[in-house]
């Protein structure tokens, strides 16, 4: 049997390209399988802004992704053949094995989900990584509570969503930003934002001034750049700006744009806390099941692009960065 | 009887200079207090870096002074005619009356010290504005823990010494930061810290590597500017940076240095937190006994700078900006 394989190449001078990826076609052999090893049929692939720093060498929160090894990802699929009782055949589980068609697990970092309510690529977004970094970021790291007023950067995407809805069903004044006219109407009229401001074509700070003129009290900030440095000019008194990302500035090769507006902290007595998902894992749970309760009872909407076909990798990737996926993108094997 | 004040003439364009200041000499008749007045003779008025701020007309945390208003000021003095019994003549007070030699006072905001083992001008410093913004800034917003790693800029400044000086108190390894051998020695050899870094002749990473190879947990940041940015790059995991000041960066015309790294907030999970001392105003006293028991148990030293006359109040004031004060600055009336 064949599993294809992505491997990083090279590491991206910028923006990703299909050069630094190499497609590698391995040999596995499913009547191999050791006692307690099963066979994962991989369907869903999650592409996250958070690839562009693991292909990077910097040090960070996590080891980099070596050359010629598999591009690192969260998962979702199907048990096809089984020698753990735990894990049976048709069993859905989601996890992370990377962007290849099959693994050979031994159920470690594999959980088995229910999709009778929810389907399986759901809990690779809303209720996977994506999902609790907005959970436990505006809750956590943001300390959000009633009557707050939030303005979350990109709005449009997996985090943004969740960051925005869950604002809503806290209580609070919520303002999105977001590329494009398609994406500020999707949250603001199916998702329940309040307001969103398209950043392609709108005057950031006066829309800001428009729609919070008392100032912001929590800005989750998923893009950095410029958006960041406005944002820091707008916030009120004990004001907390949680650090998710800074998408703007990932493939920027010159000199990384630089908050200058920070001593707004001073004078406001307000906080900017950056966070990664890994340091709730010990809560994750409670995330997942809350979440779960929301979305079963309409309350928070997920919403899902799917790119279909592992070889589309590449493009898929790139069109984060580009803006171009409304949701969660999800590629589908 | 003449009383010489010092208005704020004309807003500074980066460095106070002399003709942004006007020396006004006022009329007052010490024969007219009312009931519940007294007279208070100025000796001692505080220098702080907070004061280019106030005399900015930028947004902030406290009004501006106006134009052709006495300049606000820290203030320590003694009542030498009183219509008000809980303020003697002879009584010892301070407060925030401003720049000028004499003050009519009902009493509002002015308190009245015990001398005895504690000198005037300390209540005024180290037990007044600077040392409680030490104090709250490294405790409170740094949440100082026993066995932190602890940085801190303007190590030679009044607000620096005693963050150093209270971080060893709760058995922290402490490096400062600052300007020339001498500063240096002192807080190394007089106040304990663990080493000092000379930013005019260290080379500032190299040093904090030497130092702290484990990195920083609590950088408290009295300068901004590029020494923020190389901290930045320094931090451990859940480290706080305390912006406390910037003062490398108030006289700036131009374009502010923003900190570059400030993504290292997000792979180390770490926070930047802003606040000015009045956030801990209902604490005051707490501070203020804590300090003055770690200071007659000989475990907290002061050390001030005195320059003497009112006039030099505008050549004292740039001391600071030019790091040329040794601790405490302090004008002596």
């Amino acid at each position: 049997m064949k599993n294809t394989q992505i491997l990083l190449k090279s590491r991206p001078n910028g923006m990703p390209l299909a050069e630094n990826w190499h497609f590698n076609s391995q040999e596995i052999d499913e009547k191999s399988l050791s006692a307690g090893e099963f066979l994962i049929k991989t369907q869903f692939v999650s592409l996250d802004p958070a690839m562009r720093g693991w292909i990077s060498d910097a040090k960070s929160y996590i080891a980099p992704v070596q050359i010629e090894e598999v591009m690192r990802a969260s998962t979702a699929g199907e048990v096809i053949s089984s020698q753990n009782a735990d894990f049976p055949v048709g069993a859905k589980v989601v996890g992370m094995w990377g962007t290849q068609e099959y693994t050979i697990s031994n159920g470690k970092g594999v959980s088995k989900v229910d999709t009778t309510h929810i389907p399986l690529s759901v809990y690779m977004g809303m209720l996977g990584g994506a999902g609790l970094t907005g959970y436990f970021g505006l809750l956590e790291v943001g300390k959000l509570k009633e009557g707050d007023t939030v303005l979350v950067s990109g709005a449009g995407g997996a985090v943004g969503m969740t960051v925005g809805q869950i604002a809503k069903i806290k209580g609070c004044k919520v303002v999105g930003i977001a590329g494009g006219k398609e994406k500020c109407d999707f949250v603001v009229n199916e998702l329940g934002f309040d307001a969103c401001i398209d950043y392609k074509s709108e005057d950031i700070k006066k829309m800001i001034r428009t729609h919070l003129p008392q100032g912001i009290d929590v800005y989750f900030d998923n893009v950095g750049g410029e958006i960041l440095d406005i944002a820091l000019a707008h916030i009120r008194r004990k004001a907390r700006i949680v650090i998710c990302g800074a998408i703007s500035q990932y493939n920027n090769m010159q000199e990384m744009y630089a908050p200058k507006n920070y001593l707004s902290l001073l004078v406001n007595s307000a906080s900017m806390e950056g966070f990664v998902i890994f340091d709730f894992a010990k809560d994750y749970t409670k995330g997942v099941i809350e979440m779960s309760k929301w979305i079963l009872e309409g309350k928070l909407k997920y919403k899902e692009h799917f790119v279909k076909g592992l070889e589309n990798f590449p493009n898929a990737l790139q069109m984060l960065f580009k803006g171009e996926n409304l949701g969660k993108l999800v590629l589908e094997i």
